[in-house]
């Protein structure tokens, strides 16, 4: 079990801290880098050593994160984790961590305890929101540099202030961020505007792929290896691509399947008002939020898919009539 | 010329009025109409007359800002303009009241003056952020049907708080709209989610009309009869459309073209930061933001086309190198 914490107390194990080792979870977003590298920043801000790593390789579109930021070498005397909601999130590389995580700061509802020390909040939008309170809290004057980190995180994690869980405080917070010289507009561009030609070409493959079960209220879509070879994309542009089957009119629960190397199906449910996506991975061993989870499955895709209509009707059961 | 008047001065003049008739602009979008029903709702408040009129159908998406506002019919005693830059773009059927317009409160730099006094503020992200500056100087309280109707004019204006005309007085605002009541999530689900299934259809049609001129930095999409027709796509499905070839990574300059009734073309210009929009509409007399303008133009596609290219590389000569 780990000890709940308060924004105080974690502030306060902060700065006690130093060489502190900050780790992000794998295929990572832009909240969990924000929250790292802000946190990075404050603490070198405060004269102590800190590096953020991540298992996997982090896409080029947050390289403004850690510009000017030189990577420092150490013997980690304190491990945070940021926005990580379970050990298995830390990836291959970062696992050996995994019981030596002294603080956790997330924001994640699913949370599955692993860490010794946690600093929980799922009223927040992001954990971004709770690493400003921290900083906050240790006295760090936020620069440009970490309000642009802090401000990649909200604006990712609630879809540019659009989902349910923004609140007036995630807009505050922006207010602040922009004011402390977050480049709110060219993250933003970054983040949710630009597509490559590839990505363009691979969304719209992947949007003719969708079928509908359940009366058109239930959108599956397939991301095949066959689409991303003849559009070209890679990994980079996958993102974002989980939200489009709920975006369509009369739609409740869109599922994205994206068949892995391993051969299992990756699993990304996204829901509105009249279902609970948690609730329907939670079924199947993934987890999440309300409005959008995941959860990984093996077999063919029409097995996949049938394992996840079943569930869908579980959670659901107004979906069917 | 008209005369300039504050937010105090506004205030005071709608608070003196009665009978008020409020214009709002032909194609009429979420700031114009969040506008023109918040300030109705506000006057109606104080026990005022008050109507919105338009002289196009009001989207069915929109509904939610008059329900339960019964239409007043008198004989009006002050027109307002709301939102509206330009008297032509009263539309035919308020072009009547152009030159009887008292007050016009608008946020377009790019304003030409026909009203009597004009509230104009060209730093606000939204005509919606200087009516409720307008609604607080009149002591009105924000109700939950205010709120809705001023954070969809801010939601909308702002590309829900992604442009570069997002303040931190723009979230501020948008967070205390949340806590007066504003339904942000169901909202912003409609304003820019929702997709249907033939706006889905015309989408990858128009998007796949693209051609690319100045080496890629500029795009053009064609939206034809032919298309609307094929997907089945109505007006409604029209909205949002011309962001669209901007996103494309390395556009500098997206054109949209839409062949209206009358054989003319209605031009949509995007721009990211390196290039002005309002610029070059300029130069083909139409006028709007700088990233975002637009202007209507007659010839055949190929001619349309040639002019607006030659426009934007007079305005942005870079372009072309």
């Amino acid at each position: 079990m780990s000890k709940p914490v308060t924004v105080t107390q974690a502030a306060a194990m902060l700065s006690a801290a130093d060489r502190v080792l900050i780790l992000t979870h794998q295929f990572p977003d832009g909240d969990t880098l924000g929250s790292g590298f802000a946190l990075c920043r404050a603490l070198r801000a405060l004269g102590k050593q800190a590096q953020v790593v991540c298992s996997d390789p982090i896409p080029e579109k947050y390289d403004y994160m850690f510009e000017e930021l030189p990577v420092q070498d150490f013997e980690p005397a304190f491990i945070c984790a940021v926005d990580v909601a379970d050990a298995a999130l830390l990836g291959e590389g970062l696992l050996p961590y995994a019981d030596q995580v002294e603080l956790c700061i997330d924001h994640h509802a699913s949370h599955r305890e692993y860490e010794r020390q946690l600093l929980l909040d799922a009223t927040m939008g992001a954990t971004a929101m709770l690493i400003l309170q921290v900083m906050e809290q240790m006295g760090v004057t936020v620069d440009s540099a970490m309000a642009d980190c802090l401000y990649t995180g909200i604006a990712t994690d609630t879809g540019c202030f659009k989902y349910s869980n923004v609140t007036p405080l995630a807009h505050r917070m922006a207010a602040q961020l922009i004011e402390a010289g977050a480049h709110s507009e060219s993250i933003n561009r970054a983040m949710f505007d630009i597509k490559s030609r590839a990505r363009l070409a691979l969304e719209q493959l992947a949007l003719s792929s969708i079928t509908y079960y359940y009366r058109d209220r239930c959108a599956v879509m397939v991301i095949t290896e066959d689409m991303m070879e003849t559009t070209g994309a890679t990994e980079n542009d996958m993102e974002g691509l989980s939200p489009l089957p709920r975006q369509i009119e009369g739609v409740w629960v869109g599922l994205t399947l994206r068949r892995k190397d391993d051969g299992n199906y990756k699993v990304s449910v996204r829901t509105g008002n009249h279902a609970d996506a948690a609730q329907i991975c939670g079924l199947l061993g993934g987890g999440g939020h309300a409005r959008a989870a995941g959860c990984t499955l093996s077999g063919t895709v029409e097995e996949v898919t049938e394992q996840l209509l079943k569930a869908v009707a579980t959670a659901v059961p107004r979906i069917t009539t």
